[in-house]
């Protein structure tokens, strides 16, 4: 059983971790508390916090205080959730309903707002000039990603470097600013805290290259609609591999929809299919792999202890997960 | 000439001023420069940048720096109106067409977010934890401020004590804070740090409240459409003292109209008329000079210096403005 370390500490530390996100709720303006709780209470994995909570272990810290800190994060992503979920005008958002379709598109915005000044404020209360850096170069970062991201949209022509631009603002950053939070908590040496944050970044790029691929996976297995990138014109690596594989004429059928705005369900269900027949997620999966190596390597500059084996499984995890 | 001081001082401060939030706009990511440059060049007194400057020179700081911190205060207020203007649908932000009528609702959420971990991450580069806490208290009332505010629209009941908690959050706190972060950038007392953000505090009040009784004035006075916070549904104190004189069956369609959003540009016209004939507004302003006094008398706690008068005549300015 590979994930046996995983699961067992993770079981162990989602507890205290939602009772620090509880908490945080509590503190938010009274009005959008609701709204938080919908994003926070929707599920996810608390991989951003439980990475925090990981490092700061690792490295020597064992106060309680930890949790207060690695939420910051959870809620940071939860702010971008929000305004994304407004942005795309998502219609569902982790199997319920996106927020602002309860809420309002208001009500998403202030959310999103409450929840990121809020986690700036909870990482402020530490006093210390080093958290407070580490959570806005993250904060401006994943806005940056964000930014780049809606750029790009609806281009045929987006790079493999835009891309990969792209993917460590708007996901990378935020992980790798967890796991830096982290070893900055423990008060670790310099080497150790570029260390973490190389392991979070290369988690977080092999992250969201997976959750890519998984975008062309059946519905049926991940519970999300099929080829929804395709649809919102992001042309992800699994799509450009497909889209260079076309023929002429195909292609610039593709790329004539694609620009427009034009997929329909059935248009990305098909593409979907034909992406999964070429293999072109499973080729995009392998590019994972390189980040993934990475992160281990990163992680053997750390100290060994009960959580390294830990983070080392958590890259078997984001290289297997299939939803 | 009442405003001499301050205006030379003025005069003398924007081009740094100016000149500081241009490098901060160069910092954001590229595609949301145009929109920032929008919002930032659209005018606005730089009151919030002008305070820090003024508080941190009384205080003893000397150096050039300032106003690097100086613009996140303005870079905060600009990505407050970016968002406000989504939520309120606004259709002009200070005489411009609003960024979001231009650039869309994606690329006005997106340049607010990325003006606020901006300006988060200026004031983290000063490696100051009492900066980082200024900062993100400031903004997290802000931003429960607004949401107070959106709670509240379209309510007759909103009391004179909830208008205040609005007023305090949404304007009060940042203008406070402005002054705040110049005294602690200046290394002051603890008890000067407090006497400026008191008077901080007070002036925005004042701000707030001669801001909320300009809406009532004719069009042609203020360049604003008259009666605006009518139609938003927004029961400021002059509305507020306006209703409660009305007759019972008068009220009773004033009730109908503004809770149901129904109020039309003549509505608003001509409440705004019966407002200045009933000298409600009037009335509104009177309660500005209690905020006002507080003000002065916080300034009296501060040493003495070239700028003192300058903030004192802030206090006059705020009091007379007409638009």
């Amino acid at each position: 059983m590979p994930e046996t370390l995983l699961k067992q500490r993770l079981a162990e530390e989602l507890p205290p971790i939602g009772a620090a996100l509880a908490r945080a709720t509590e503190r938010l303006p009274e009005p959008v508390r609701p709204v938080a709780r919908h994003i926070l209470e929707a599920g996810g994995k608390r991989l951003r916090p439980f990475l925090t909570v990981l490092m700061a272990r690792l490295l020597g810290d064992a106060g309680e205080r930890i949790y207060d800190l690695a939420v910051t994060m959870e809620m940071l992503h939860a702010a971008t959730l929000l305004h994304d979920d407004v942005l795309d005008d998502a219609a569902s958002r982790r199997g319920k309903a996106a927020a602002h379709t309860s809420f309002g598109v208001t009500q998403a915005i202030l959310a999103g707002d409450a929840l990121l000044s809020g986690a700036n404020a909870q990482v402020a209360d530490f006093g210390d000039p080093r958290l407070c850096r580490c959570f806005s170069t993250a904060t401006s970062e994943t806005a940056a990603g964000e930014i780049l991201e809606i750029a790009a949209q609806r281009r045929v022509d987006v790079s493999a470097e835009e891309y990969a631009a792209i993917v460590r603002g708007k996901t990378a950053a935020l992980i790798a600013a967890a796991c830096e939070l982290g070893a900055l908590a423990a008060n670790a040496a310099p080497d150790a805290v570029r260390a973490a944050a190389d392991y979070g970044e290369n988690l977080g790029m092999a992250f969201q290259i997976v959750d890519d691929a998984l975008d062309f996976a059946p519905a049926e297995e991940t519970g999300k609609p099929t080829g929804g990138d395709v649809r919102e014109g992001k042309l992800t690596p699994p799509l450009r591999f497909y889209r260079l594989n076309l023929a002429e004429n195909e292609r610039a059928a593709f790329d004539a929809a694609f620009v427009c705005g034009l997929m329909s369900a059935a248009d990305a269900a098909e593409i979907s299919l034909r992406v999964r027949e070429g293999g072109f997620d499973r080729r995009a999966r392998e590019e994972a792999q390189d980040y993934l190596e990475a992160a281990r390597k990163a992680l053997m500059r750390l100290p060994d202890g009960p959580e390294r084996p830990v983070l080392m499984e958590m890259t078997d995890y984001v290289r297997d997960r299939r939803h």
